[in-house]
């Protein structure tokens, strides 16, 4: 049996491991946030651009287990009724990326929600301790989907992030997001100080995970030095990102063919956007976005989420004590 | 008395801690390399873009005192005799980074020094490993000068990379690199299945670097949100680096005023040049640069290598014997 880490991640949600479920848009829904939380740790379902009907079909999901549920913050101040819609279903938590939280903020304290804040540099983490977060993500340009692009202002990775976070904003929870995959990961978050982790790509590959199945056996397939972060898959579904933010994606036919070359995409939006859906539909991911984090070399088969989140805890338990002396 | 870290590295170099001094051009000289050494790491003089005779004066500041040297490769190619000025010293070990390291590795073995390359991504960490590296340093983009342009294929974040060249590379010792200030980061590196670290900036704020004292006191002043990897400085120095690589420095008002307009400042070298040069012999770091890596947040004081690798050290200990429930 191994024994689970206590921090203050743990007491604050009163869970048994300190893994929190990545909120990724469409990809994280009730199923998997359900078996996340019923592993020992705590599932978020992710909205992503999806609306309250989504939403509510990902809580039947989920069933009577306790799942948190994470929101793009400048799409959500887009279509806010689903903040609504979301606070109804009673969520653990409420996660916010990507935006600026203060006017959300008031209305998930009223529902009795934790609140949980992701940012990428020292400076958010400091505005976002201000605001009240119950727990601050700091998320490293290694992650994957959407963060800082490595080009934008305080941009960050994560090793160093870790602790300068900690120091910042203490006694707030600080939860590492960013390449993840393993229980090495685990451990070495926690030694840097943070009090748990945040763990999308790894997920994704998961059983229970909304991902395709094309998708799912690619992340196995490739490795993290074939991630790039680009705007381009912004560009072909046509979603409107602030500037600052791009999204590492695996590497494939298509960024292969436009990534760097921005504006002749937008350019010939007529012709690959409908091209690029009809990739998507089908499940073409020579074409279609797989978003995913540079700990893709660490992902070797699609599992449950129950086991992933065990060899975790057990892999970060064994390496501790071993360099502890102690084995 | 802290026990030290007995690592594949340790062993391989025969030292007590599991710590190198990362070979900064110009910044990393004799005293320096003897003092980490004297620490119970290993010190390495950074050759950087300096002649024979300025290594033979580092290597007469190391006195009796064991350490090895690192060349910046494209430009060691460019006038390879500074290599056997090296090897008559007899460094404990060479270390090569920044292009093709395969015409210097016949001499290196010849001279019985232990050959480290360093490397960005997880292709390059196999490569190093088949031409036969006695240890392998892999480098993130939140690392401080010279490294992979997070714009460049496969530039990686250490976190994440750690790991993977672990698996790939075993039983090769991978050592980690980039934005690693204290023993929070010693540890997290030792988790993550590195054999030890490669520490830059910490140490150019070291007592002993031949680093200017503004720019050491900024290094103290500064965190790890402002700074930013860039070219503009290489560009006003003439110094013709590879289009992969960039340099991680202080944001300062030279970066602010240039950085994003490399081709300006190309056009405006005649005026830029030698103010740039008057202002560096001057100390001025509104101008000058100052290399340094995302763990800058991490450093609070100017002081002996000794005093960090001790506190390293300790402080990595500690945490480790902490969260494997020892305390």
């Amino acid at each position: 049996m191994t024994v689970g880490f206590r921090t203050a991640l743990t007491e604050l949600l009163g869970i048994e491991h300190p893994i929190l479920l990545a909120p990724m848009g469409m990809v994280a829904g009730g199923e998997l946030a359900a078996a996340v939380t019923r592993a020992g740790g705590l599932g978020l379902i992710g909205v992503g651009y999806s609306g309250e009907e989504w939403i509510d079909r990902q809580f039947d999901a989920a069933g009577n287990t306790r799942v948190g549920i994470g929101f793009i913050t400048w799409h959500l101040a887009q279509s806010p009724r689903r903040l609504e819609a979301a606070l109804a279903r009673k969520p653990s938590v409420v996660m916010l990326s990507f935006g600026d939280p203060a006017p959300f903020v008031p209305a998930i304290r009223a529902a009795g929600a934790k609140l949980i804040l992701q940012v990428q540099s020292i400076g958010e983490a400091t505005e976002a301790a201000r605001l009240g977060a119950d727990a601050v993500v700091v998320q490293g340009v290694e992650a994957g989907g959407h963060g800082a692009d490595p080009g934008a202002s305080a941009s960050r990775s994560l090793m160093p992030l870790i602790p300068a976070a900690a120091d910042a904003i203490a006694p707030v929870p600080v939860v590492a997001a960013g390449g993840i995959a393993d229980g090495r990961g685990l451990a070495a978050a926690l030694t840097l100080g943070a009090a748990g982790i945040l763990v999308g790509t790894r997920f994704f590959a998961a059983t229970e995970s909304l991902g395709h199945p094309n998708a799912k056996a690619r992340l196995v397939a490739q490795g993290g030095d074939a991630t790039v972060r680009t705007r381009i898959f912004d560009i072909v579904r046509k979603v409107d990102w602030p500037e600052r933010y791009t999204g590492r994606a695996l590497v494939n036919e298509f960024a292969r063919r436009w990534h760097g070359h921005d504006a002749e995409l937008c350019d010939r939006l007529g012709d690959e956007q409908p091209r690029y859906a009809a990739a998507a539909a089908a499940g073409d991911i020579s074409t279609m976005v797989v978003f995913a984090g540079e700990g893709v070399d660490l992902i070797r088969s699609v599992e449950p989420a129950r086991a992933i989140v065990e060899r975790m805890v057990t892999e970060a338990r064994t390496i501790l004590d071993r360099l502890s002396g102690r084995r």
